[in-house]
């Protein structure tokens, strides 16, 4: 077994279902000091995090790898062909919670941060990793928590990889090198109840609502970009009614959501969106939740780098892609840093038998130290 | 204590809370047979019914009158400043559960008619009572099965009198002749679940749904007419949604209601429905419910016989009204009868302390023995 693959399995073997760690940075951490990192255990809340550090020996950029230590549940253990936190290799594929998301990035990272620093003992600039365990939680206590005390330490990242798994077929055929913004609103529109057989004494919030509710449907927010489809605007739950038949309620509640480019920003999309409502003369309480600015890294030297580095290991093109979901990437990229996701295939993340191809976390592995070798050599 | 109250009294005492009759229909028929009406029980499902008939002696209408003997629940008792089946008379009021609805009125149309025979036991025409125990409850094995019955035996009712708490401020000052008919619709609407994050592989059935939901709210579905307030559309209930923010829910569930006036039938007011539908593509599973049709009384013998008697007793004009809830007259109306719903103050119905005037109960009694004489001598 490679060192990659030996270090993903005494990873999976720690049941760090999130918030808990489990011992994974304990482990990650005695690796990284033995080859010179500097490691700040920053506990914050329920949630282990720690930032770890290594001078280089003459001027560069700070490459942080950033990633969690923390898994989503395994569901009921008797569906998975072999327990989840029990890691297996079978038909070459390696099986367990954390597999993809992302315990095997965490391996490779360090196994690469070894072996370049065996090769490059002089490299210049810095490597760091920014490492949490509530990526799958809440993330309030994880990475903005650890971003905030490297701006109270004056420290700033200049590139980050983070290891969540960016691919669809094979390693490295996407990156993430941005993500939509995410926008959340719960609308409450107040009518006045009664009997629906005296409609003229009551006002159905319903009704009210309905003609405001198919201009926010097909509202065009933006167009996108050449990184970003298309803002979106989603409802994603409705409720509204006492259960009785003959009674107009006196509300109703939605949870609505937009997915934003980097062409809307939250306050815009808030002032449209009331601006909508208004027209309509809606009584209504809206209460917005910006729980990600939209991040783009557009190309550059990390992009450069990552892109060269999959074309010397893998003999094949990358795409750049913004798609998806949010990562912990949205907290990083703000502090001026360049952001990009990349990491193993993400067919079977958060669900019954996550696995990754065995060979798989060391091609990840050699592509990391690739990046390393091309942005501080 | 007069004889309408006395029996009133009598009434209350019995706990015929929906669909029990708790024996309030022997001591009717007790009353009626003493005074030569021939009665036949009708027992269906749960529910008690019956039907009694005393033939004139010459040919003339037949008047019924209808009225349930079952009372809505009383809540709890201690809300009560007394109990609530156990009649009292306090301050010129009697107080219990089914005073206004409707134990008064059967004892003043029990009582009209010990009076009315008195004094004309040669009358002309036939007098009925078309009592059931299931009017507060579903209606389904009540006034519908009578009905059912009385045309399997070829039976025809022209004039009936439903003792439903018609009156506003007085006795007599509104009659009810005619009611709105009631439409329901179960709407479901059908997407395709998926994540907010991935519009493009879903489709969200609120969105879909918003701008046919804002037509069929704006519609105008008729004018109304001089008996009817124009048809109105109301939706009771919406839910959509799994109650997490990053679903696209897969369908949305409404509850919807019509109350429309003899210038729409359900069928129409379907096809129209179903047309806005159409007209956005939707796709949907629509359950349409006709719990009434509408009817109505216009003028003629019946409504010019209660009007009359009405100012003979009271000195004031009546008011015609088509307004309000559903009630048994909309199953008696369908076989060709004039029906007219008039009984006392409904102020307290369904409520706690539900009470009458103590008087008002001989008024009804004298302008039901009033309307017997208008129509049958």
């Amino acid at each position: 077994m490679t060192p990659t693959l030996q270090l993903a399995f005494d990873l999976i073997r720690r049941r760090s279902v999130t918030p808990e760690d489990a011992g994974c940075m304990d482990q990650m951490i005695e690796r990284l000091e033995k080859i010179g990192f500097k490691v700040t255990k920053l506990r914050r809340g329920d949630t282990d995090n720690f930032w770890a550090v290594r001078n280089g020996q003459s001027i560069g950029p700070l490459l942080a790898f950033a990633g969690h230590t923390d898994v989503v549940p395994s569901g009921p253990e008797e569906n998975w062909s072999s327990p989840p936190f029990e890691p297996q290799i079978r038909d070459n594929f390696l099986y367990g919670r954390g597999a993809a998301d992302m315990k095997g990035s965490l391996a490779a990272m360090v196994v690469a941060c070894e072996e370049f620093i065996h090769q490059h003992p002089d490299h210049s600039g810095r490597i760091a990793f920014l490492i949490t365990s509530d990526e799958e939680g809440p993330a309030i206590n994880g990475t903005v928590k650890v971003v905030e005390w490297l701006e109270e330490q004056g420290e700033k990242i200049d590139c980050c990889i983070v290891g969540e798994p960016s691919s669809s077929e094979r390693v490295g055929d996407i990156i993430k090198n941005g993500r939509r913004g995410s926008l959340g609103l719960e609308l409450k529109v107040f009518g006045v109840q009664g009997h629906v057989a005296y409609p003229h004494l009551a006002e159905n919030p319903i009704h009210n609502l309905a003609p405001a509710l198919a201009e926010l449907a097909a509202e065009e927010w933006d167009q996108g970009n050449q990184f970003f489809p298309a803002t979106s605007f989603q409802v994603s739950n409705i409720n509204g009614g006492t259960g009785a038949t003959n009674v107009i309620p006196g509300e109703v509640d939605l949870l609505c959501n937009w997915r934003f480019s980097t062409e809307s920003t939250a306050e815009e999309l808030e002032a449209r969106a009331r601006a909508i409502l208004d027209k309509y003369n809606l009584k209504y309480e809206a209460n917005f939740n910006l729980s990600g600015h939209p991040f783009l890294t557009a190309e550059g030297p990390l992009v450069h780098a990552v892109e060269q580095a999959i074309q010397k290991i893998t003999g094949k093109e990358t795409e750049l892609s913004t798609a998806g979901g949010t990562s912990d990437g949205r907290f990083i990229a703000p502090t001026g840093a360049q952001v990009v996701e990349l990491g193993p295939v993400n067919a079977t993340i958060h669900k019954v038998d996550e696995r990754v191809k065995a060979d798989d976390l060391d091609i990840l592995k050699e592509i990391y130290r690739e990046v390393l070798r091309e942005l501080l050599t």
